[in-house]
């Protein structure tokens, strides 16, 4: 039984709530939000308690572990602290916007012994992992071709997209991440291009809004990522790996199977599923138990801090190759 | 908050055990099975008391609930002490393999004014209840066929199949009630056939292991059935609904989506999911939510008692058409 | 290379017209129709000659063989007079709507040892073929349960339906053929329900337009079809073959392979092909290749006079099981 | 009636005089090849002469067209002397694999007012077709990305390749053409990476077999091509289009619709076509059709000399951007 302290009460904060609560290996121990209220009825509705302050829930000996979903901004401070007090860390993505924090941050807790994993929840989507799977087990041979193709509903407020990092480092860091969990090798060299197509103003912000990547490996896999931050049919999520034995495609769910056949169309589907919290909840859940496993067990959790720095140095390579119209070479 | 005793505690009582214990809005108050060890493995495992027996069980007020999970002929008994208890029943199916029994516990129970649900989760699955909603909704028009295909992964051990029933009132009943479902309507007249395919000891049995029903309404819809004791590539569960507007067909599910690509083949996926209790997951757990909100909602549930009673009429019916020839006409 | 008569110059002549002009192996020298102006169209179209009357193609020892196209009343006599006159016979289903008159002609031609071959296309759509080639290669194992989906977009006016010979004589004829070539062996036993759900007008001709059919064989299979006269999304035709090692399953297929994705459905293609001319195209042409190979190659063509009549007598049993709510036993 | 010189009577050109020779429009005159026995062969298949040169052919009033599938080497030559003899051009891709020749060859044949066609074949396959409809009819909305797989089934041999041009003049040309004919405007910079995979010769011809590009449009909309020169699994072909209001995938046919379930898959299909000559067998015939077509209505071409010159600049480009890691801006 792992206790838990959750810092952050927002939306995704309130998702991990349910799943810690709802787990049968974890307790909601404390919550904490500097918006008190949001802290309190999270708290209120899961039966934990509020934490006044951070250091509350720190500083209390029967708290095994933190699970951080507050704004990207706190992340390096409260894993810092939470490292220092010998708290195992569950912290979402991303680490932070700034390569140059992430780096101080990797040598504060470089010394503290404590279990860290960062919330590449997609990693753990049963038909990415399968993907993932083929490539592990050899059923697709020596990996050429990677396709990931990423596409958000909806545009977010521009008030988000301001603090957001832009595309790469708030959108397509998932897919970064996704490539290297696939690549099983790290990639070398990177190419971009990206335009503004959904909304206007997210040029008055230097972000685009619409992007294309291709990255290399040292073996010569290539990779593409594609990302469109609107999407009208959904969330469409694919991950596709071509080898030279043959190639998986992680295709869309949709929420039932039903098939419609009308005048107009044939096997037609339900949309699908509109947003990560839907699309991606088996994956948060495995993503708990996994990380709770791996704290128990005494094993390093599956996506590391590290993991979550190369994804940035990713998104901040394909932000210089956008600019310069050059490719970047990479390096960890 | 609904407070359940649950009895029996073999494969499908430990199933409920798990559910009702997760669920938020039920408490699993006490177990019992005939097998004490069983019943006291599975409290345990979910801090529920054991019930020393049935009345203990049934008479503590602060039991709201049975769910009556044991073997088919102790239902009947169980849903009349319970009903004469005032308790809310949730039971499996079938009622009773004998009609007669069935009619008779009617009768006991007609001046008990307690809500009573009878378990064919199937209406619950997700996929399924959208056909039936196509049909609801208009959008396949008036229904002229419905077509359900239900197939067993393996044959049940032979001493199972002695007591179950037979092929109708044990496995195609689900699709009877399928059928009740998706029509709207009451069949009125069902020819049969059928064939020991999967194991010659069926035959001993006076049973068969491969069957095919066809029915008609009032109206004039047609409704076909076909049942296989054996399925080498999983559970296989489809509905098929046609109307003058078009068709729906609930498909089967798979555990992902991931497409496989080879040298021998095209948009492989994986195997279908097993059986009932990995198919109709979803299905059991909108069960338990359904029966409960009608309970604390005091409307009658979804899936009477008069529901189970029809489905073994149809069973019945099979079974002298399948000896007979001839087409039977249905009286509820 | 094969010269061909052509009897009848319909819509179902005219296109085998076009095939037989088209063909490497095959001269189109007469088309006779009692139409004159339909036959001189056509046969001006293609370069062949009007034949004023049956007689002068069968006389002219240039032709090979005939290909019946005229309507099904004509079928006997032209079968009976081509054989006499020694031409290999291709000619459309049914033979005729008559048992008796089917039986005195095969008496009549009983010792003309020409070519005969039914025009039951279907055995040669290639996704229908590969199900049988997987019965035949034994990748579905032993068959047990056959079910045949056979819906037409639309029902034919009534003045043509009065002397069609009724739904199962017409239209399931064909699906009567297609499970004795899925089956592999003879259909003993058969039950029927059908409906007037299309067209109320069809209950004055003492016809349904909406059937279902169950038949088993000796072995035991089980084989269901399912007609429907109109059908809004297309001409819908499928084969589906279960059997102990596995199931395969004939699909409709579609013109494009295009998907579309929008707000309201998700991997939609585009409606089925509308009807048998377009649906069919490539099973038309690989008849007429298979027809001409047989007899340059002295082989018995591969479906033959007795293929037709015993499909015309599940037809007329059909009719039997459905007015009598019994089931028939077959005699061939 | 449009009579043909046919150029070339190698694998592809073979394919071209059974396609002249069976349409209905088309009659087959002439065959010319530099080796005299395949001219030969072919020429007494389809009854058509054997030219003794290619000024016999062209010299020849009676021929209106020429049908260029020789080497690549003889296009510029052949095109430049066929539209001074006044003749309809249907030419093989590419043009030549030397832009420099092919603006020569612009300016010699300015001032020739005979009808030019390329022979990208892929625009008139009927689901990227469709595809391309969807954009036109406003289906998908503005267009945003395009996505366009493009994967052989196996590496010629390595003399072939020696010659070929390399990857981008000789098989990326295929998509460049797609990607234009799509997007509706043209590309304005490209991004290219690319890999030695399928076989260590590749490298030596200073080449590579796989490779991915980027281009972007004036509009923004951007357009990814990924090339491999072997696929295991089939000749896989793929463009899906996304806009502001859906999208669209042209996906892969295969022979059959049949789908196997079996205890290791569900829903399989069988592999994909092997290679062009199968895959492209309708948009060859639908080529030919449309060019047959354009002439006799004396209307351009739908795919002109231009576009056979902009596809090799976009080739070209990518070399360029391959070689040096940098964007390449195009100008035609």
């Amino acid at each position: 039984m792992l206790r838990f302290a959750l810092f952050g009460a927002g939306r995704i904060g309130r998702m991990h709530a349910a799943e810690l609560a709802a787990h049968p290996d974890a307790e909601l121990s404390y919550i904490y939000d500097v918006y008190d209220s949001a802290a309190r009825e999270t708290a209120y509705k899961h039966g934990a308690k509020v934490a006044a302050d951070v250091a509350t829930a720190l500083n209390d000996a029967a708290v095994d572990a933190v699970l951080i979903a507050s704004p990207t901004d706190t992340h390096v401070d409260l894993i810092t602290r939470a490292a220092r007090a010998g708290k195992a860390i569950l912290c979402e993505k991303p680490i932070d916007l700034d390569i140059d924090r992430v780096n101080a941050c990797r040598e504060e807790i470089a010394s503290c012994d404590v279990p860290i994993q960062i919330g590449f929840n997609r990693r753990y989507d049963p038909s990415h992992r399968s993907a993932r799977e083929a490539v592990g087990n050899g059923e697709v041979g020596r990996v050429e071709e990677v396709i990931i193709t990423s596409r958000d509903p909806g545009l977010a407020p521009i008030e988000i997209l301001r603090t957001s990092g832009g595309l790469f480092r708030d959108m397509m860091i998932h897919d970064f991440d996704m490539a290297r969990f696939i690549l099983g090798e790290e990639p070398v060299e990177l190419v971009a291009m990206g335009s503004v197509l959904v909304d206007p103003r997210v040029a008055e912000l230097d972000d685009v809004d619409t992007a294309m990547v291709i990255m290399t490996t040292a073996s010569g896999a290539l990779c593409h990522i594609n990302c469109s931050r609107r999407c009208v049919y959904g969330y469409d999520q694919r991950v596709e790996v071509f080898g030279d034995k043959g190639m998986v495609l992680s295709a869309n769910p949709t929420a039932t199977t039903l098939e419609r056949y009308s005048a107009s169309a044939t096997q037609a589907r339900e949309p699908l599923l509109n947003f990560f919290i839907e699309r991606y909840a088996q994956a948060y859940r495995h993503q708990l138990d996994d990380f709770i496993a791996a704290v128990e067990q005494s094993r390093t959790p599956a996506v590391t801090f590290e993991d979550g720095r190369r994804a940035l140095i990713l998104a901040d390579a394909a932000g210089v190759a956008l600019k310069t119209g050059r490719s970047v070479k990479l390096e960890f």
